[in-house]
């Protein structure tokens, strides 16, 4: 692997400016008006295929953001990695809280980064990682040693809930067909503490409505007398938790997968400093559901957050005014064993029933997508603990994700095979926020871990 | 005053025309943007003056938006009559609710107004109503039949809280000197009821912030373990009324005036269909203060509204972030003898207290107002009965109304009289909404009526 290095610190800047070209193309696939640029970047990732002597590069069509494919099946005896990852990028509201362009990509030592952090939307989320694996295929190629088959599916419509990759997939079994799925889009530890996600939670995302009067009317002539939509969607939201925190829409924890205390004292053996947690998101204390340490209420136990909220006056200064209607986006993360479908259902029943009169209410779903635990035991996980043992002097530790990559359940159900989530970003690289980030320890990092990877993984299969 | 109608009826498309060129200006004083609007609308006010030979005519600075001043004193021993309004208006947001150009005028024929109404922002609240006023004086000046001495002053800030007129008010005592106070910026029961204003709310206006984590964040990494700003705050606003829709913040009902029995069985004397209400709001129930009728909570009893609220992803589709911070807009309306300073630190302290731990609370007081009460013995209320009496064929009703015009409590404060409230705006009209229309009949029934209150308030004050 020393020839891997060398050619890793030969092509440094490189491998910087080409991520900096996808990075400069603003994919924001939740937003219309982005759609020719999320087009572009699709283009800009088959051109790389192409560099790469992929073979079958396409853009595949759906009905809505394209995905975009390309293989290198060098002997049908040899197993075969899909890579799957993303193009598309988040909104990047606020915007006005970035320090710079989100889309004009630009290098910053940060604490956290003393060599250096790439700042742009979707250097971590997805762009950034997404390329260590275009970067780390080269390195293979072009030092003549690529283990097994690999195929490349990178897709423009995870963050807007990957709708059209799950016909993609269903339709194309035999094309997709592969012996584990590989994807880095989810985080480690910590800088020195690499990590594998073994698990994901789930994800029921809806758009709350509430109507009260036909029209926005005069505070002072109505107000107190008719039931205000703001004032009363704040109360149904508020009804959503109880004191201590539980949800409270009914059947919401039947299915729940509930660990055993072992599991959970294992869990908290991971390190973790509640103090260092706070100060770095500069508030004085954690809140949530009672029972339940810090990190298990962001990865073991299902939760539910406004995620934004709308009505009324919202501009300079002050208006009388009570409006006729206010929204809210709400969504609720899911752990293994809820189904998201389900889980909206009940939402919906549960949130249009506790309506008041004076008021009507509508629940209108959007994207979802299921949780998902990947066993310790399979030979890819094994694989990706020894490729990071090689590159970071020690092994990974197994951790539950709180984040929800919809598709994983999904490939396991339509393609039968695992997915490893090899991630190399960090919490606090603020991705879906301003200022998102992605340290250059960490692309590199990927790089390097990546091919060793492909080769551990090949030798373990060889041996099945 | 035959000779009053027959100029009226030659002269009413110009009183129309006159009015549009005035709409047409967008004098939104809550938008730094519109500052030269509003001049420009000042600017037009003085124009008028000017036209109509007023004295003393001025456009006085403020450390604001300016006011108009304006008088003709004919004798100084008959009385002298102020007349307040402003040229001022709303924000016209939400826009896409508009069915035209807010600052384009139109006439359309509606259900309550078979004849016509002026569609524009303002066309009701208040440069209908205030325009009234300046082509009432041309009426009676044309006629050679002013019977008292009048001054007029129009102000720019009345939608924002009058703040620069207060000031205005205190340092100029003697040129303000009246013997009686007119104003037509309420409204009146019903198209065929006219009805007097003998109450007004005050206002206790805030803003609040909540702020939670130092940047948005990925509700998959953090959701459910640190505090979410939206969330918090629904739970917040929530907890300001309890089951009964009483407000709960401590010391907030101490000072209210409370109606006696016969008061309040007098109020419900007044014609009301609790049937046509809801179906002009097109809502299933009203909602309110338990124990307290549709008119009381409007009226006697101060309330609490969200009149904006904003805070994370609001843009089209899903984005699942926990935003750092929430805002919310909030009003209250308050009855006599709540001081709306007191309320103001009673609802700041009462905020800033049930913020749990996890995030900072920030409550920003805008604009405020005391209450009001005219007795309905005094000669001002008795010539503008005689007046309605004379117009509309029957007297007036005498109402408290729901809105708030601050500066009214400083009058009497300040320049020790009393304020008439002759207002000829319909509830329908959608003041401070979309659409907002003043009624034709209306329009010119005010310019018709005013002269009348000049001519009975003279003869009463000369008997006196």
């Amino acid at each position: 692997m020393k020839n891997f290095k060398n050619y890793i610190e030969k092509n440094k800047s490189r491998f910087i400016n080409e991520l900096f070209e996808l990075l400069r193309i603003p994919s924001v696939s939740a937003k219309s008006e982005h759609d020719s640029d999320v087009r572009s970047a699709a283009e800009l990732i088959k051109k790389h295929f192409i560099k790469l002597s992929l073979d079958n590069c396409e853009i595949c069509e759906t009905n809505g953001h394209p995905i975009v494919y390309g293989e290198k099946l060098i002997n049908t005896k040899l197993p075969t990695i899909l890579v799957y990852g993303h193009y598309d990028v988040q909104p990047v509201d606020p915007i006005d809280l970035w320090d710079q362009d989100p889309f004009n990509p630009y290098i910053k030592k940060t604490e956290i980064h003393p060599e250096g952090a790439i700042f742009a939307r979707g250097a971590c989320d997805d762009k950034g990682q997404m390329f260590m694996h275009l970067k780390a295929l080269e390195v293979m190629i072009e030092n003549g040693d690529l283990p097994c088959n690999v195929k490349f599916m990178i897709e423009g419509e995870e963050e807007v809930g990957s709708d059209n990759l799950a016909e993609f997939v269903k339709n194309n079994n035999e094309k997709l067909k592969n012996d584990v799925i590989l994807i880095s889009d989810t985080g480690m530890i910590a800088k020195d503490i690499p990590s594998i996600t073994t698990g994901l939670r789930g994800l029921s995302y809806v758009e709350v409505e509430v109507t009260g009067p036909n029209r926005d009317l005069h505070s002072g002539i109505y107000g107190g007398a008719v039931a205000n939509p703001i004032n009363v969607l704040a109360k149904m939201i508020a009804s959503l938790h109880d004191e201590n925190n539980y949800i409270t829409i009914p059947g919401f924890y039947d299915k729940v997968e509930n660990l055993s205390n072992k599991e959970r004292e294992e869990m908290a053996k991971a390190p973790f400093s509640l103090e260092d947690y706070k100060a770095a998101l500069k508030i004085n204390a954690v809140y949530g559901e009672k029972g339940y340490s810090t990190n298990e209420r962001n990865s073991i136990r299902p939760t539910l957050d406004v995620n934004g909220i709308w009505g009324g006056y919202t501009g300079e200064g002050a208006k009388t005014v009570i409006a006729s209607k206010a929204y809210a986006k709400i969504s609720m993360r899911l752990v293994p064993n809820q189904d998201c479908h389900e889980i909206t259902s009940l939402f919906k029943a549960h949130f249009e029933n506790i309506a008041p009169e004076g008021v009507t209410v509508v629940v209108k779903p959007h994207h979802g997508g299921q949780g998902y635990v990947t066993p310790i035991d399979n030979i890819g996980y094994k694989a990706a603990s020894m490729a990071y043992r090689d590159t970071f002097g020690k092994s990974p530790i197994p951790q539950r994700g709180g984040g929800s990559i919809p598709i994983v359940a999904l490939f396991e159900k339509e393609l039968k095979s695992k997915t490893i989530l090899m991630g190399f970003g960090l919490d606090s690289d603020a991705i879906h926020s301003p200022n998102e980030h992605f340290g250059l320890f960490n692309y590199f990092k990927g790089i390097e871990t990546i091919p060793l990877f492909y080769k551990y993984f090949t030798e373990l299969q060889s041996n099945l």
